[in-house]
């Protein structure tokens, strides 16, 4: 799922929608919390042997900034890792699309169906959502037996590599062709295996809990080392540096597994039917879905 | 559309054109005019609450560096990959050109038409702008039918696919040389594929999100803690950093969607005529059209 | 073996068995201890000579954080490379799967018992452990021989590469699908040779050494650095610290040889449970094993 | 041109046409100078208002490193994708003059002068020189053909194809060698297009206007900040701190555009020479050119 | 030569061998005595003008730190695409000795010959020693011709070519085959003129000079700024800091040219015994050479 920004400055600035702040406002209200006790307990620091002050903080602070910037381009790589790999369904589905109208016209609505009965079936198992409908609407009365297996992508595949195999044994295609058709199926079996992968393999979880735990107490700590410098300022500068930090740990787990349905996710659904509208017009198909737009919260899907 | 630097060093250093100063000089004068306000203030500090030390705009400012460190490198990476692409279309453009040339001379022609039409048509959708003049100067009046598609490069890929079906069609090419071929012509999908990938999908928007808000925020703040220190200096040290920090920020989310119209955006335009000048000499054609050259302000569009 | 996190974020910040914590638990006491003993000392440190301020350990400690960045991403990497292998395992397999059904399904069975052979001994070779049983379950009698080779994994590819060749000597494949296939049969080899350039090849010695060396003098010493300026809060923020540090540290070596049955160790069993699947499936046999989950401590080998 | 280092390490430490001294010293001098202005004038430092110090100088300094490194990374990645070229050609050449002995030896020769004949035209292409006298040494009159075009290294390439499309016509070749050898010219396409590539596009203009400026900037301000703790000592920190940070910008600049003469470019003649070599040593040839040293200065074209 | 660590953390820690100690305890040596001579200064410091603060020091460590991580991920990616490259040699021999041994199983240790020949060839060309008697040991009177060219690798890779045409000539194998395992010996190209470009480029020059001319003067005058704040405990911290940036700079240098017999260069001793074991199990050879062991010291050429 998707936000797309506003478009005028102003409103970016304040946006809501597409920011993190939902997911992080009540930790960065603890944080408010934090300094106002910090303010509150100064004049008995003395008393309460609290002795913090910035020095080391700032050591810790930009230590944990070297190390979320590292687990940023780990999380990020992968949200652009999984977005290459349905670009690459969209450009196999379109070669194998075009190869099965050049070679064999008769038959590239079978292909057709096949392939996005493919596609499909990968969004629902990246989403574990219910593919009945979307399989039943391109494979018919093939789909009970497609949904029937623990990996329905993978056997949408075979039926499409059995068709291919059907067509060399009557005679239709080479070997030669076969073969230079069959390497493009091989690129659905990488995109499918690519996400699988992505799917079943997050980050190390120890290092996301290592983050997690040391961007907490460090916010939880800065108030009481802010506070001899800053007093009133505390909870200002507090919150500021807490959100900076929140923000991008939150928005780095969120990218972690792309396939889902919080912000910043990849818009399965857009990219199901943009492939759909792609193979359908390359078969001269008249009443093409409509192009995917962002809903009035420039949101996407 | 880039921008060509002034070959004097000591013109370079005051470029005006080529840098991002146009697009942030409101934003430092606006800095400019909080360093005043805080040299005024300073006197009433006391009374008015205000205790800001450098020490944690420091480790802001390192942290706010790596993480701007980290948006640079992934922004500046779609550039590379956006300009990687159209090097990859003038590879294959000479390669698929080079081999119709090779094995059916008398219809390197309408390879070059087709060729160029995709070309033109995949910088119209990129840059949303009218195809139909350059695809009229090379399909005539396929031209309308072109248009009419929602994806109009990938109708016109479709066309050189059947252009290739329809010889191996009439035993002019073996289903060896087909293949051969039709794996180029697999290149040129990829280079659409990827090009659409980059323009569909930006960054996630709450990361620029993340980086404006705290950047801006720190810059407004900066004069406060940096006046206790520096007094009238303040104004220089505040503007230079909030320069350093602007323009980074800026300048990852100018090359972020790199096909625009934007200072420092592809030179969209030259590298078409680029790979005319290179199809058509191969042809032997003698009115080839000029190399492109940056305009008197250095820009190339 | 991959601890799969607890779903509630409370449960997840105190997790134990996900985290770093029970490799380290023993060096973060040695290091209160320190921080307990720099407390004690601190009324006689004129007398001892000792003056040690955070300044130098700021240098230091940013310094080192860098080179930890540095170590992680390339611990990191081999890990995600290890995974990349056996995801590419997966899709070759099916890959030569389907093949063989679309073009011999009589001889599928053979096949599939020699990917998954081939895959075992891949894992038991990894892992060091005993592949007899698994070999002996698709291979029979042919085990004994296999078990005797140095490298059996290989020795199995050349089992199947010999089938193919078999196949083509009968008049069963043409030269193209046979290039075809053996080219897929190239995907095993370079698993193989992949996975084993890790297990064989680890980060340079000195590179971790060097870390370690400076990550436990920098904790060691850090207490004594911190005492003047924190005094009673030394323990907290020394033990802070140093978690950081050393938590990075020991998950950088954990992932670096990432065959193993340590924490946050890819977990082959599962994997080749999985391959077993996948390929039988394609096979409609009925009978397949369950897929792996976690158990009770979320752990998966 | 290359600069081979001085083997003894007292050497180096001392060796100037290596570094990048030659290209800083003047700025160097510049900054010298500033710093003996800056001690001159620290007793007036209160009547002319200077208060500078070197808290937001840190956190300046060490943003400008972190993009430093940044620039340098991507300048750096040029230079190696630049050299990945040429070692791509020099591959590319010995496998096509290989096959051509191992398929039609008599024809080698012709081979390995249209080779040789693009290796040059390449290097004087992206060095901008004049390539007719190596062109004539390889063509003979065929040059003044070549000379004439706009992308003679594209033309020479369409020879080599248009020589093996002939032997393919007169069926020394079989389509599928005929392919498999246009896949090896597909590799100069690829050498050819992403040298373009590299020289037509430099980093954008702003990145490197960015750095300059507030490098520049920087240092000449330094001296002022350091002033009030050194004193005497400004001069020797001052331009230590402006040496690294100067070569830095300096060596980025320099491997931007690695094809040029000036120092650490690539040494094109030399890299042109092995090709040649390597080729004509398959031919057996006797009088082969003598391997290429570096001149006495340590400096290799 | 590559150490094995020994098992227990305690020698680990203490190793020497294994560490850059022995190349850098002179340099550190020298340290201790500059920060001894700093000590001892300190009372005529005022008399002598010295006013070194740590705060210009913090600032160009945490830069150098910066560009030390730079360099060591350039270094370090050498060393992997190195091993890389003697990964895929491992591979590409293991494919062509299986597709011979699948093709014509006569040749198969002809084949064999020719590529371990290959590989020792390559070894000692990279290492600069005498490969007469390995080339002797595989291909007997052959050895003499070989060892007159300039690329003798090179040279062995054509009489493979030249025996797989032979093949072709003699109608053994058809011209889909021939191009099927000619791709493969191309592998051997890729491995060859890669390793080739990493022996004859280093990086260059001056980022090397750079880095050390900055580490030694920043590691020498560190002392002299560390010892107003820190009296006695000076050398302990000076010392402690210029391992941490030596050991880097050295290790850096190391890992540059990885080819050598230093330690923690790639061991190709043992990388060719490992292919001459894998290719003389597939002929089912029965006295193969024993697997590679680190000796007493933990080293493995």
């Amino acid at each position: 799922m998707i936000i797309r920004p506003p478009s005028h400055w102003f409103l970016r600035l304040f946006a809501w929608h597409g920011s993190v702040l939902p997911g992080i406002w009540f930790r960065l209200m603890l944080n408010l919390l934090m300094s106002l006790i910090a303010i509150m307990c100064l004049d008995w620091y003395e008393t309460l042997g609290i002795k913090l002050t910035l020095a080391p903080f700032s050591l810790l602070g930009v230590s944990i900034a070297v190390f979320l910037g590292f687990r940023n381009s780990v999380c990020f790589g992968r949200y652009i890792e999984a977005r290459m790999f349905w670009g690459n369904l969209l450009i196999a589905c379109r070669t194998l699309q075009r190869q099965a109208l050049a070679i064999s016209p008769a038959d590239a609505p079978r292909v057709t169906a096949l392939l996005l009965a493919f596609c499909y079936s990968l969004k629902h198992q990246l989403r574990h959502s219910d593919a009945r409908a979307d399989l039943q609407r391109y494979l018919g009365d093939e789909a009970e037996d497609v949904l029937k297996r623990r990996s329905p992508a993978n056997y949408i595949e075979l039926q499409l590599s059995q068709w291919l195999a059907e067509q060399r044994r009557r005679g239709n295609l080479s070997d030669i062709l076969y073969a230079h058709m069959d390497s493009n199926i091989h690129q659905l079996s990488q995109v499918l295996g690519g996400c699988e992968r992505l799917a079943s393999m997050p980050v190390p979880f120890a290092y996301g809990l290592l983050l997690h735990r040391t961007v907490y107490l460090f916010c939880t700590l800065l108030p009481f080392a802010l506070v001899p410098d800053l007093h009133y300022m505390t909870p200002l500068v507090s919150v500021f540096i807490s959100y900076t930090f929140l923000s991008l740990d939150t928005l780095a787990e969120e990218l972690e597994m792309p396939f889902g349905l919080a912000k910043n996710h990849l818009p399965l659904d857009a990219l199901c039917t943009t492939i759909e509208i792609n193979l359908r017009e390359m078969n001269l198909e008249q009443d093409l879905p409509d192009t995917p737009r962002p809903d009035s919260c420039y949101r996407l899907t």
